[in-house]
């Protein structure tokens, strides 16, 4: 017989979900209200202008898709496409992969432009590809590579899309409210990202915004969106402006609860401190990280300070470090996916979790299990580094 | 500058979100761990259980979808069918209607058996139907219409799609829980829920359930799934038997919580009495309406115990009433939706929400309500009529 559930106490430094401060755990056990609530449509509105500062947009349509980023990404793509569509994606690691696998579910065909895992996308690649192609109508793209701690140049690549007359699709999942991310400023026309990332906030949601051309866009379609569940269409009306909502599907009330005391809290900090605050504790980990002999796998001018992939050393298993570190320290860092699987871990600071607790912590017993695994690192140097950059 | 959160204390007596149990609320809240955590694991593998004594069945693919009953609706058919297959949708409310748009959407086509809103499933007409198009593959019905608190004969239903080598696909948004569902003993093939209704669970999560010839059609499919996010063939490796399990997509942790306690709540209770404890209720509330001379819009033998559509007396604004029951006591209500907007009421005793206390503030707040906005009803019986059948 199953009885109540009480979850051990970790920290959570893998690619997400991160730690989730205990304010938005408080928000979200409030008691349930009615999803066309004059009160719950107030508390969507703000949601609304929460996210639209997070995403630096002023984009009327923006709002949390009620599922996971998988789902932002599905939304982003069957609403901007129809059958027969072309599009350039970038791919440098699994969204890449997981973004070709949707535009090709769309009946569309995804033109692939391929970097290698750990590096970002090239520029230059992805410019002939679209020479190449001039009936492509989306360039998509992953700004923070979750599976490999790579940034790709956002900015850059949304100009190319526009210069070559393709609109942008852009995987901010765990890029949102961790590193500068401009929508407006740069162009960008689909954003999505999730809730359990930078934004420290539980698992489910994925906040999506869309520029005025790609609602048009969307308008002006010829055949329906796939998904009744995504479709924008329906959607707007149901987080629409004014007091006249049409019923679309029942929202994740709690949940909202969550985000939007995630928001709040990421408008105290303020959108730039944020940033800030994310490299100026990867540094320190690094530092630790490096002193102890361990590698990075990304350049430095290409690494995301919120998600750090760090190569295992010769002759220790990877997944015993982590079961290790689970066991000992009730501390969770991430395996590597896809062709990264037992060749690095990813250590995520992210939101919450990025404070100089969580890296002093992760350095000493990331140190002591490699130690008592045999690894051959040098001891006794990682915290004191990481304490000396604290201190300075 | 927005501020935090604090929802309404509301009696929800709507047709969902329902009232949420306190333990519930409590689950939600506690700390969150990692989706691959091996505490995480050991959590779905006893809601798969859970949710299996709920739909009564052994289907080893019984899991919730990380998203609300409509991506639970769509998640049935994209799995289930293919481009120029053919489903018998039986139609008598919203959520046919909506079965037939995601019928569509899969580029298949719906054969649409309707009938009136309020009134039940016709099981000559569905056997004409099935007749007159023995390429059709699918039958599609919804066990308890939400829109208009009908519920229709699923086990006959069922026995007709076995009978013409259909498959089922059973929308049991509002039943779970709360009337009797056999999934195994009827033969049912794909049944879908909605946490939020008579589980009492926050909104946000979909559980369904495939029968193993459901399974071996997802298997041997031709062609993709049209959504990645809802791809069962990928899901089933996610939430699957064993250890190794495949990272698919960021499973919303803390509602999971939720959902355990909730299901937890159901098993303690039993499910066959909360089956006669919506029954018991139910036949309070009607009592009560009667004697107030309210009508209720669906004949006795058709009626769904766990949501009432009461018929708007003449000369009354139907919102206004709504507007007074939430202001003056917090208790919500429905509206009516489609074709029945502006007529009736919907008033819902769904899982936590289904008791005596609320029937009685229930029938006493609308009484006072439409008597203070002149409705030519009964003065005076409705409470007392509930409250003699509550003592005998």
């Amino acid at each position: 017989m199953a009885t109540a559930f009480y979850p051990p106490l970790r920290t959570l430094l893998g690619p997400g979900p991160s730690d989730v401060n205990p304010r938005i755990l408080a928000a979200i056990g409030r008691p349930t209200i009615g999803h066309l609530d004059p009160e719950f449509i107030l508390l969507m509105d703000e949601i609304k202008l929460l996210l639209q500062y997070a995403f630096k947009t002023s984009n009327p349509l923006t709002l949390p898709i009620s599922a996971p980023g998988s789902a932002g990404m599905e939304a982003a793509f069957v609403n901007l496409l129809e059958r027969g569509d072309k599009v350039i994606v970038c791919q440098n690691g699994v969204f890449g992969g997981r973004m070709k696998e949707n535009v090709e579910r769309c009946g569309a065909t995804a033109v692939v432009v391929s970097d290698e895992w750990g590096t970002a996308t090239n520029l230059n690649k992805v410019e002939d590809a679209l020479k190449q192609h001039p009936d492509a109508s989306v360039l998509a793209f992953v700004h923070a590579e979750t599976s490999t701690g790579v940034r790709s140049d956002a900015r850059a690549l949304a100009a190319l899309a526009t210069q070559y007359g393709c609109m942008s699709v852009v995987d901010a999942v765990t890029s949102l409210g961790g590193i500068e991310l401009d929508t407006d400023g740069w162009g960008l026309d689909v954003v999505y990202s999730g809730s359990q990332k930078c934004l420290s906030c539980v698992p489910g949601l994925s906040p999506i915004t869309f520029s005025p051309k790609a609602v048009e866009r969307i308008r002006q379609r010829r055949t329906k969106v796939q998904s009744w569940f995504l479709d924008m269409n329906l959607i707007m009306d149901y987080w629409g402006a004014g007091s006249r909502r049409s019923y679309h599907h029942t929202a994740p009330v709690n949940t909202l609860y969550a985000l939007h005391e995630a928001l709040l809290i990421l408008q105290e900090e303020g959108l730039e401190e944020s940033w800030r605050r994310h490299v100026y504790h990867h540094e320190a980990l690094v530092l630790g990280l490096e002193s102890m002999g361990l590698r990075l796998i990304v350049a430095p001018h290409s690494r995301l300070p919120q998600l750090n992939a760090v190569c295992v050393p010769g002759g220790i298993e990877e997944a015993a470090v982590r079961a290790a570190l689970l066991k000992n320290y009730s501390l969770e860092i991430g395996a590597g996916l896809g062709s990264l699987a037992g060749k690095v871990w990813r250590i995520g600071l992210m939101g919450f979790a990025c404070q100089q607790r969580n890296v002093m912590i992760c350095l000493s017993a990331l140190e002591e299990t490699l130690l008592s695994l045999g690894a051959d690192i040098h001891p006794g140097k990682a915290s004191q580094a990481a304490a000396q950059y604290y201190r300075s």
